[in-house]
């Protein structure tokens, strides 16, 4: 048992997936979900299905007693939620969130709270799927994933060590780093990555309208475009939250493509297959890593 | 029957894969395969595997009688096939190949015959397989499969014809367009992709190197760089062989980016959306047409 009573704000795919794997985990005893109103179809089906035991359109009642709160919601709208937490906000609950980026997340608690409080312990667990909602929830997302806790110089150390417990025993894989350098690392292994897909497949979408070419496309392609069917304000708010991080590595990416130009302009074979042969290589280390 | 002796020149994946499939499908007596002296290993294994009937190390020996020779290897290498088969070169015998770009090939026809041989009839299938070498060949690699035929003017009707129903015997869904219209349809589905795969891999895998990322790239980055994993030489050279298609693509896509830079500097919610949800409808589409 981590927290007794388990506060999930936004029971989506990620939101569910946590109270799954916290009820299979044994960590928690009682999961109660938060929704707005237009939640409630999804909330029921959260608690048809057995993810959440209750759940409440009224936040007072969602968190009252709770020992943990866990903003599942899409980044955007953390301030928001905050905000409404502001009034109830207790120092016997530990608060956690789930975005995408983690500078925002103290932003938007500073410009709430004043100061971010101690008992907020921001983290992000890398894991997700192109589905969303409770009913693509599982017990295992988090199974064998990286799960990160961007502290502060003022968290609590026990607060953060029961938000580590918890996500350890749903089987992430936890590492602590500052907010600052998470969302460089995530900017650069997710967001430029999708905004290139999201680029890429509008352009050649222009292109295929006028003269059919996808028709002549194959897996490579579909594998490469994966991440373009991602949904798109999921993915505007969480580029525009890291856009500080996201634009310089956008320029260092036209630079490189830019110099592949050139290459290709000067038909210097050697550079190319150096850089090719590099990013095969580069490629290798990464999929050791991810295979360990 | 199609093609009573078949003669393969480079028993590789695409080659094997094409011996495999005539010969499932009966569409030829005899497959004799040509490689050169450093290809002995290979050619051993594929008369082993029963993949070839013989194979030879003399290009007279290994093209004649053959009613169609097939030229399976790399496109850098294809102007040097046509010199070495220039003195052996038949009226009564079809030529085919299947390089990834389709101008080079015209180019180096030209080059080596002085006019494009009647009897060539230049082909590309959109298959293929990380992996390379007769051991990876499989019987169903082009079922299903887009292939295009690249006929000029003087493409000799018959030949093409024959050509035609060979690929479409082994599973092929087969399209003739021309030379120039091939090269610009792949440069933006495939070697473009590559390119941006590449160019990523390549800058965040430097980057990986001062500061560990790829630890926290998920399942995404993993889709999304597979092919940055292809063979750096056989892509250097298709990049090469298409550098006019492909330069003016990836300015198209800097300035895309640029676009996009300056969206998210101006926080432009709105265009976002419009951008991404473009690109996810688009990304549909292509679905929708790969799946038929």
């Amino acid at each position: 048992m981590i927290f007794d009573r388990l506060c999930i704000i936004g029971v989506g795919l990620i939101g569910g997936s946590i109270a799954r794997a916290a009820r299979l985990q044994g960590v928690s005893n009682t999961i109660v979900g938060f929704g707005r109103s237009e939640d409630l179809p999804n909330l029921q089906t959260a608690k048809h299905l057995g993810v959440i035991d209750e759940f409440y359109l009224n936040l007072a009642d969602a968190v009252d007693k709770a020992d943990c709160v866990i903003i599942a919601t899409p980044v955007a709208s953390i301030k928001t939620i905050f905000a409404l937490l502001k009034p109830h906000w207790s120092e016997q609950t530990i608060y956690t969130d789930v975005g995408s980026t983690k500078s925002s997340v103290l932003v938007a608690a500073k410009q709430v709270f004043g100061e971010i409080p101690k008992n907020l312990v921001p983290a992000h667990p890398i894991a997700g799927a192109e589905q969303s909602g409770v009913k693509a929830s599982v017990t295992d997302l988090f199974v064998g994933k990286r799960l990160i806790i961007t502290p502060t110089d003022t968290t609590s150390p026990t607060a953060l060590h029961s938000v580590k417990a918890f996500w350890e025993k749903l089987g992430s894989l936890v590492s602590i780093m500052d907010a600052g350098h998470h969302d460089g690392v995530l900017a650069a292994t997710s967001h430029l990555p999708h905004i290139l897909a999201f680029a890429l497949v509008d352009m050649l979408g222009r292109k295929d309208e006028q003269n059919e070419i996808f028709k002549y496309a194959a897996g490579g392609f579909r594998d490469f475009t994966r991440i373009a069917s991602s949904d798109p304000t999921m993915w505007l708010d969480i580029c525009l939250a890291n856009k500080d991080e996201l634009i310089p590595l956008i320029e260092e990416l036209k630079t490189e493509l830019a110099a592949i130009q050139v290459t290709l302009q000067n038909q210097d074979s050697q550079q190319l297959f150096q850089t090719f042969t590099y990013a095969k290589n580069a490629r290798q280390r990464f999929l050791n890593q991810f295979e360990d």
